[in-house]
């Protein structure tokens, strides 16, 4: 196994301090009296409440973000040792799952303890809410509790990323760089591309990643179909084009992005391509500074990969990153947000190389006040050749 | 790698309309014109769409189940190729992400041309709505839409796995029987747990599981603080006891079970501890028979762990499992579920070693008309010792 070079684990308390004075001012700004937060990331931004146990659907957890003081969790009391190791502490338990009332009596009377006058919920683009519906109708039915939206505060705190966050995405590509460089040693012509997908888990978690939520690819003739099927059992022949996307995550924070791989020699078509997706790269490298928005991102890219012709069903060419595998914004022409130094972003052109065919490039970059700087080790123009 | 020796990839076609057949017939009466789904494990119920793509929350997908005909798709477009691979034929899509509208006009447009009554949404305990609540509200405030309860149709639905199901169950058992029969080679006196979570990650796929979503666990002398938290940094010792949980995908289905290992000789504490939690899941095994109802296994079980005192912060002793790390019923003296053939269920005793101290351990079964039969590899009652 490689040593874990990455920053220390897990934030100074300073770190949180600082994100609920933020969250505080803006709530300020907009009448709130507290947020509401329901789901993973919402919950460990302000509490480093890092745990997989998310995975269970079964129990709700909230947080509490009052417009003074510091955050006060309602959680199952399954949760409330590992919460405890960290700076939370007030945190206030009932022993779910509890069918007939799972933490909503509680959850009421705290918000009412706290908030006397309206209360955020995230409820805009990119969020959900991590509580059964008829949880949600019964509190907001209860008398002084006013749900009301966050006007985007969460979405506003966690677009910039702190240096110790960017240090920790950093660290995540570093592992995915890692894992890239020594590919050809879990693949090879003739292996089916769903051994090539765990082979290629096993290296990440060998080269250090803490788990791997998302790998996704492809393979087949001069390209592949799409970017987000399961692997299959098909083996990988001599003209095939290999593409392999990993969003692994080291102490709580996602890289994503790509590498493809001709699988013998490519032909010339497959070889202008992957030059062509990283002229595109570079294209939104250069493009991505602070006072641009996400949108000249986007066409900076979309001029070399269709002509300007303004993307392709995928929808959108790069996207924010951190807590989470996507995040805003979104690298689309509707999309007009200001780029600003901290927001951690992928680039991702994409073109047809035929018929239901398509290649797909992917890096990961931090704005700066100069410009962008890349977080992934950089694909060359020339598309790598394997297993020939 | 371990040949994949599971089931057949995927369900027959036969498998998604019985499935849409008994929804149909519950709809029918409960007075549904149809079923509005928005979560992974809903969606892919009907349609067999699987992808981890998922993991990235920016889009939202809609299924629909209509009072009678096959299921409608409103989804992104980026997922249409993958989903037309399935039996689902009529796919409707828009570019997303579309932060204006994405996907609620097209959406509502649907559920007017298909549901000219109440549309059933699963609002009840365990599920959530994986869409923007601002999104929602829209959805619901378009005359001629009608969001009401499902009735819990989706619970009573996956509550009862059919024969197919079963199987890919037992087939993700049988990866994470095949990788605990090999723990000794990733684990070693002296490893940090961290190291022992990637490697045992790595076994996991090596054996046959697609990818390893959950790996919880913890190591202490005589047990473990919790079964929550993130393996730290520290180094095993003689004497302790180290607990993974795994739960692992093959094809779209989990499994969830753990196993404890003595890192040296166990004290007398231990090693009767172990033995009392064997006893307790042989009860459990014993009082999971048709008829007998969730609290009636969580009693069987809390008799020998706590002496009846009714639980333990953790909850819950046992759950559902299936499509989900977790699902309904609990094993709670609150859940009066009645136990029928084809559910599937772990059974998860624990109970306290010392101070702040637990053990735990868990096995997988389903329920036949003569009892429950085991699908993980049962453990005996002697902890099995290692790293001495």
């Amino acid at each position: 196994m490689t040593p874990d070079t990455g920053p220390a684990r897990g934030f100074d308390t300073a770190e949180y301090r600082a994100r609920t004075a933020r969250a505080q001012a803006l709530m300020a700004e907009q009448g709130l009296s507290a947020l509401l937060l329901t789901t993973e990331p919402e919950v460990r931004y302000f509490s480093g409440y890092l745990t997989r146990f998310w995975e269970s659907p079964t129990r709700p957890w909230f947080l509490i973000v009052p417009a003074a003081g510091d955050p006060v969790a309602v959680i199952p009391s399954i949760g409330a040792p590992l919460l405890a190791r960290g700076w939370i502490r007030d945190i206030r338990t009932w022993r779910a799952p509890a069918p007939e009332d799972d933490g909503v009596t509680l959850l009421a009377d705290t918000l009412r303890e706290l908030a006397p006058g309206p209360v955020g919920v995230p409820m805009g683009h990119e969020t959900h809410l991590r509580m059964p519906l008829a949880d949600w109708q019964r509190l907001r039915d209860v008398p002084g509790v006013d749900l009301v939206p966050d006007g985007g505060i969460l979405r506003r705190l966690r677009l910039i990323k702190s240096e110790a966050e960017i240090a920790k995405t950093a660290a995540a590509c570093a592992v995915a760089s890692r894992a890239f460089a020594r590919v050809t040693e879990v693949m090879a012509r003739g292996m089916t591309l769903d051994t090539v997908f765990r082979r290629f888990q096993m290296l990440c978690l060998e080269e250090g990643a803490d788990w791997v939520p998302y790998l996704a690819g492809g393979a087949g003739p001069g390209g592949y179909a799409d970017v987000i099927s399961p692997a299959g059992p098909q083996a990988l022949r001599a003209g095939d084009v290999l593409m392999l996307d990993t969003g692994l995550v080291r102490d709580g924070y996602f890289c994503d992005f790509d590498r493809n791989f001709s699988i013998g020699p490519p032909t010339a078509q497959v070889r202008n391509a992957h030059a062509r997706l990283i002229e595109a790269t570079q294209a939104g490298l250069a493009a991505a500074r602070p006072g641009a928005t996400a949108a000249d991102v986007f066409h900076a890219m979309d001029r070399i990969v269709t002509d300007g012709a303004g993307g392709s069903d995928a929808g959108r060419l790069g996207h924010g990153l951190g807590m989470q595998l996507t995040e805003w914004p979104s690298l689309i022409p509707d999309d007009h947000t200001v780029l600003e130094p901290g927001m951690v972003l992928t680039l991702e052109p994409g073109l047809e190389t035929g018929p239901g065919r398509i290649m797909v490039h992917e890096e990961n970059i931090v704005l700066r006040e100069h410009g962008a700087d890349l977080l992934s080790d950089p694909a060359s123009a020339d598309i790598p050749v394997t297993g020939g």
